[in-house]
């Protein structure tokens, strides 16, 4: 059997070996109930305590206030695009979003469906090298809420504080979600795929706050209502049921190795000590400007293509694979969530100091 | 370690456990790669791989045309609901309708959003007992589709034969798909969640015929418009990837099982010595007309409500699970798809003739 390599993929992300050894007997026998966790239904008693355990976990871990939902939804970050103005906007309505990379791009092209969209910052011109710092935009007294999206996987920037706002905030957290503390009460709505930070692809978490439920208009598609959702606690129609398991464990696995502030120790010292090397010299060059940098993603190249190419083929010689940049930037990037173990980081570092040794500028 | 025992619950259902035994191994490592399948990219050429084998294996055991695209989505059932009516329909355009059960009255609901709805059929009066034979509805001249739900599960009703229309067909058959071979050329629009048939919950599958995409409006969510998922071959955000994964080796298991009509076969034997023992006295009564029978869902009642909850208790100690009738007509169901094995058809119908002796009315 081959061993076990470091994935620095962006998502479907590495998960905690312990969660997917877990899951590998649970597929087959789940808990000892003589069916497997895939099999049962999601209304049994078994299912329920399930999806129970994901949301009182998440609570915990995050500090959710009691006047918020915990929704598990389908349809990826994606679909919140679309979802969170179709019911928090309406003609005449406005809402403020900050243009910080491909992600934020779409959800400004989904929200103008909706209402009337504010950008009050891009960094589009830079090709998204960085986010706003705090009074470098203005939010217009009538607009709803401020939407930015918190860690840009694509780019490798990170807002290293949220914005501050007298309108409420909405977030697209998919990639730095559970990665850091943050102040719910802040945000309306928080939402993010699982399969950077949280689990498998296949389910979306949104947290929302719960007057806002009340704005849901009547005439749109049923399940496109988060009313419908929190009605129903995510059970309106067959959610999906192994991506929610994954997550529940997932939770119990950060729970127990510290929760959240131990998360974002780890993802600093584990993120810095990729950008020591970056900053060593002047062959590896960081994307995103400094102040600007992710623990989460990190976008990086090389002198040449060239080199950047044979970076990527040897490292994934030595079991360290996905450092190929997304194609709008070429390059190199690593993505280092949560799960993803500090003896990859050892190795990866290792290995830029030595490629860099043998294959000079 | 508990014996596996039989879950005749209606979705999330039983899977072959062969494939849940790969499942088990391809968690931890996919294919020898070093790391789990819910932890590579969607983008990955092994993923894309595991997507294409899936599509692929549909077409051949379904005979799918080459004019039809056939799409994973996320949503659930329930999705296509809205989806379909908001695509394909449109102000002044007319769609008719068979109401057959709870799963035809929702869509019903959803589609009101988007068009005239002529529900040219209805059997709630009967509560749900049988589907139309053909001949005793009429689809007008104007009508864009002829919307049935080809199983309905609650119900344990089913087309025996499809409805013949000048009009397209658009058809939910998410509780019977791949039970029986299909002219798919007759449909417009074929959708089915997976949890049923084939897979885990969390997945949907959408074959649809190639011109209608061009129906697609353009001032609709990008995620909304099938064509956004035509085009990007079902990859324009992430897919639900593990389901996916589980599907494909479903129908893998099934075509090495002889395909579709080596599974009918098994269905009717499997669904006849159920109905044998429900027609063998009067203990015993099938909620469906006879000639509406489902092959996949049977819904039967006893004498009283007292013996069905002793019955459904008694068969859960024996291993027997998951018989509780939905609640909106109570009783009991055996939900007994292709993957449900004949072993745990032999146990039911010796305990169904064991608990009639033992507890007479």
């Amino acid at each position: 059997m081959k061993e076990r390599i470091y994935n620095f993929s962006p998502g479907p992300a590495m998960l905690p070996y312990e969660v997917l050894q877990q899951a590998s007997g649970d597929i087959l026998n789940f808990d000892n109930s003589g069916i497997g966790i895939c099999e049962i239904s999601h209304r049994s008693k078994e299912f329920m305590h399930v999806a129970a355990e994901a949301e009182e976990l998440l609570r915990e871990l995050l500090n959710i206030p009691g006047n918020y939902r915990v929704l598990f939804l389908q349809g990826g970050a994606s679909s919140q695009f679309f979802m969170i103005p179709m019911n928090l906007l309406g003609p005449g309505k406005k809402a403020t979003y900050l243009n910080t990379g491909t992600w934020s791009k779409k959800s400004i092209k989904e929200a103008k469906l909706f209402g009337e969209i504010e950008v009050a910052f891009s960094s589009e011109e830079e090709k998204f090298n960085r986010v706003p710092s705090q009074g470098e935009y203005t939010v217009a007294d009538d607009s709803e809420y401020l939407y930015f999206v918190s860690n840009n996987t694509i780019y490798g920037t990170q807002f290293s504080t949220m914005p501050v706002s007298e309108k409420m905030l909405v977030s697209d957290m998919s990639s730095d979600i559970l990665s850091r503390p943050i102040d719910v009460s802040k945000f309306g709505v928080i939402f993010a795929g699982a399969q950077k930070n949280m689990g498998p692809s296949g389910v979306t978490t949104v947290i929302i706050r719960d007057d806002l439920l009340e704005r849901c208009p009547e005439n749109i598609p049923t399940m496109l209502k988060y009313s419908t959702h929190a009605e129903k606690e995510s059970m309106f129609n067959t959610p999906p049921t192994f991506p929610i398991y994954i997550v529940g464990k997932v939770l119990k696995w950060l729970k127990e190795n510290g929760g959240i502030g131990e998360m974002e120790k780890r993802n600093r010292e584990k993120a810095d000590q990729v950008y020591k090397v970056i900053d060593s010299g002047e062959y590896y060059r960081g994307h995103a400007l400094v102040e600007s940098r992710s623990m989460m993603n990190i976008a990086f190249n090389l002198p040449t293509p060239e080199l950047e190419g044979k970076f990527i083929a040897e490292a994934a010689e030595k079991g360290l694979n996905g450092l190929k940049g997304h194609r709008s930037i070429g390059g190199c990037r690593a993505s280092i969530y949560n799960a993803f173990p500090r003896e990859g980081i050892t190795r990866l570092v290792d290995f830029m100091q030595e490629f860099e040794k043998t294959n000079p500028a």
